[in-house]
């Protein structure tokens, strides 16, 4: 079943190569009754859905190299075994938000994991219209635990520096983000493309200091700042939906990063959701809908980050020997207060620089590519860009209402 | 020669088990011609001095325990390992500055260094009132070359992300910092102990809520902040010095944390020299020599810290491409003195729970315990602790020149 050499999947190989594992036979019965098909969608892996006796599962493999790009770029399997450990640690922290892992093949860089149906990405479903009523709130959950959950506020700190060390291997995807997101969108870079209407708002962006400066200091703490156990690629194609059920997938990104790191790219996707609203046939009031399901991404992440620091706060840092040991709870709350200040700024300024590179760097987003007129497009895409540059340089000074009441405020005006 | 099994060396076991060491034989000869001697004065290990045929070299081997505490604390041996590392890094990094490893035996925790001689601890000769003219600028260039080629502006980001790793394996020297120097001394912790005139002075330190936030966000940066390789413990005692020759020793707790960590605890450890002083028989301007040396760190960190900013920014932060190669100098500087006044604040905030942990904490100064008269000692402590709360609390807002300048002042003051 596992040859040691890695061999890409294909529908006619996968049920001979996969026929032998039990976790796939004693839900989809015997390998001569399987119906395989690829599905990835994504920009590096393939992707399988494997059905059988009623029942299906996902064959996730990564590739060689950048799916989106071809093989000139090629990028490490072993992304695929980080994403197998982060499905793995995510489970723990917030139990029922990711797929059940069956079984992962390090050498064949390969993932055997719960088929979610009848989901489908969030992103695809918010472009046609759909409501998911609460999925803001569970995926700012999702943050809070899992952000709160991987640090040393919470676990004993020779399992977070072992941590550390294991995902700083993921060398490769890391820098992916930390030219796609932080750098490239910022000068001529080889692989940027948008919509030519842009070009004079692109070229003041790369002659904003105070931008390329926040850009950077954003890249530096990505880098350097190991505060928790990332997704690293949280937009709304790594949520897949079914009414009020969601599931965060495709961790495979993960590395030790800030806390408001994910957070702030999914706040930065939705408000592309929004944006993008004018070219969309949708009823009047999504738009205004969307706005609300970001909010609740924050709220939802304060809250349970909250309720985490007042009844988990197990770990190295603000020890209840300093606060509440002498009688000194409100010093702890006086330093939560602080902390979530900071991760704000951060994922204020997160939100800033996705919003750009997602329309002038090299992964564009479904949201603004699939609106077929160009002046349309190039509307829509010009309001968020402007909306990033404030977000990104004025971090520090912006909070999450203002984020909402500026993304509502752009949706009338002309930035071209 | 080297076991596999470890054992500690004795002054009789030394040449016959280094007996056979070539870089040992080749510069001392034979064996039976070594005089040996134990000299371990610090807190954690066993030092040896060679000598022989006119020449002489160090050998300092781990113990398995905490030797300022006992068996009851165990310390592992892989100390030795990072110690061993770290001043390769750091020859590499600033030339000279170290000691020259020539040998190291990881089963036995043993490195064989250069001899300094006649080098005596910094902290030592300054105790006794002698000068050593331009000791501070070394100390704050080599602050500045460590930090500066151990980060992403220097180094390409995969080798950091390795060392990050490897470093992130030096957990139980961390956990000591974590507990000694940002937690401990603001509770009643077990190892603690202070001159007993000290105590309304100490309990006013614990209920000031802001201290103990800033002291723990200081510890988030210092364990989650991953910007660079620090030496970690860098005092006046891991300085070796004759005349205007100095070497920095001892790296072993060495790990990844903030640029401002090292130059903030020396200049701690300058200014503890600088509030001795009054229970000292030096005369009158070697207080006022202290407090230049101690503004030279600073003055040389920052000017090396920006030749290299200019001349060898080469990481992947801050690229040229956003900057220089847009005809956006400017900028760049601009970005420089934003993080100039980061890592200012950084070290400004270490500084200042540095003066704590050395008079209320475990491992005290010999700066202050040499002074017989407790009186007096209590007197030039309690202004270090009042020195150290503002620093700690408003090193968003003290400059290096303030806190010079609060250092001199304090020293006519009553604090207790």
């Amino acid at each position: 079943m596992s040859a040691d050499t890695y061999q890409p999947l294909t529908i006619d190989s996968l049920p001979q190569r996969l026929g032998a594992l039990p976790v796939l036979t004693d839900r989809l019965g015997d390998a001569a009754g399987w119906r395989a098909r690829e599905v990835g969608d994504g920009n590096l892996n393939l992707v399988f859905i494997v059905e059988g006796a009623g029942n299906g599962a996902v064959v996730k493999q990564a590739l060689p190299y950048v799916r989106l790009v071809g093989e000139s770029w090629p990028l490490p399997l072993r992304r695929s075994f980080f994403e197998a450990i982060a499905l793995d640690r995510q489970a723990r922290r917030d139990p029922g938000a990711v797929p059940e892992v069956w079984h992962f093949d390090e050498p064949q860089a390969l993932i055997v994991m719960e088929f979610l149906t009848p989901h489908i990405i969030l992103r695809r479903s918010l472009i046609d219209g759909r409501r998911h009523e609460g999925v803001g709130a569970f995926l700012g959950r999702f943050c809070a635990r899992t952000a709160f959950r991987g640090s040393d506020l919470a676990l004993p700190a020779a399992d977070r520096k072992a941590d550390v060390a294991l995902f700083a291997g993921n060398v490769e995807l890391c820098d992916i983000t930390e030219n796609l997101v932080f750098t490239d969108p910022y000068f001529d870079a080889k692989l940027n493309h948008f919509t030519s209407a842009l070009a004079p708002l692109v070229a003041r962006l790369r002659a904003d200091g105070a931008l390329k400066i926040a850009a950077q200091e954003l890249k530096a703490d990505f880098t350097s700042c190991a505060e928790t156990l990332m997704h690293g690629d949280l937009h709304t194609g790594s949520v897949m939906v079914h009414g009020s059920d969601a599931k965060v997938i495709d961790p495979e990104f993960a590395a030790y990063g800030p806390f408001g790191f994910d957070v702030g790219m999914l706040i930065s996707n939705f408000l592309m959701a929004h944006l993008s609203q004018p070219g969309h046939c949708n009823d009047a009031d999504f738009g205004e809908w969307l706005l609300d399901e970001t909010a609740a991404i924050w709220t939802a992440f304060r809250a349970e980050f909250t309720r985490l620091w007042r009844t988990e706060r197990r770990g190295m840092l603000y020890p209840d020997a300093l606060f509440d040991a002498q009688g000194d709870e409100l010093a702890a709350e006086a330093a939560r207060l602080r902390l979530m200040d900071r991760i704000r700024s951060q994922a204020v300024g997160v939100c800033g620089v996705e919003l750009h590179r997602r329309i002038v760097g090299l992964a564009h987003n479904a949201d603004f590519e699939t609106i077929a007129d160009e002046g349309t497009r190039a509307a829509c895409e010009a309001r968020a860009l402007e909306l990033g540059r404030i977000l990104a340089v004025q971090r520090g000074h912006v909070n999450m209402d203002d984020v909402i009441e500026l993304a509502r405020t752009l949706n009338g005006r002309d930035c071209l």
